[in-house]
């Protein structure tokens, strides 16, 4: 089995733009998980009681399906959204251990 | 649907401990996941070239699937094994976005 490439992403958002932002966010994890057979999960959540503290876990299949996805339309549209909405973002980059799911 | 319970733990592992860690982790994940119906993911990773900085994203059914595994015998065996090896703990609690996945 291939080695997935997993990424966690943590974003500060912009307090009144919290609810632009999220929808946003929605429409390219519904896409990219939908049209991109390499994203294997996006799964966003908020820190409880600071809904601007964005935490994504991000599993694609390989590095390929990771850099496709940095060039996929709906990746791109979703940046130039929320480019002003983002107050910060650090990318961590990760080596799996388990990845166990049901 | 039920909004599943999602937790992020940040660890800082002693760094002479690293491979029994693992280890014990590795156990605890994979009998969760095989033998409780409410854990849903465990995805345990370490941060890139940090690999005594473990992330692991957790997911649970719902509230109660969550207390239950805190009562698992397999949970508390890591507990007892891992408690001299985790020099750290951290737990976020979140609230879920859009949990996308294949």
């Amino acid at each position: 089995m291939e080695t997935p490439l997993v990424r966690i992403a943590e974003l500060e958002i912009d307090a009144r733009q919290v609810e632009a932002y999220r929808n946003a966010l929605k429409e390219e994890v519904e896409t990219s998980i939908r049209v991109e057979p390499g994203v294997l999960t996006l799964y966003a959540v908020s820190v409880k009681g600071q809904p601007n503290q964005v935490r994504i876990f991000e599993t694609y299949k390989d590095e390929a399906a990771y850099e496709s996805h940095l060039q996929a339309p709906h990746f791109k549209k979703y940046k130039a959204e929320t480019r002003g909405m983002v107050k910060s973002l650090k990318l961590i980059e990760t080596e799996p251990i388990l990845l166990g799911r049901k």
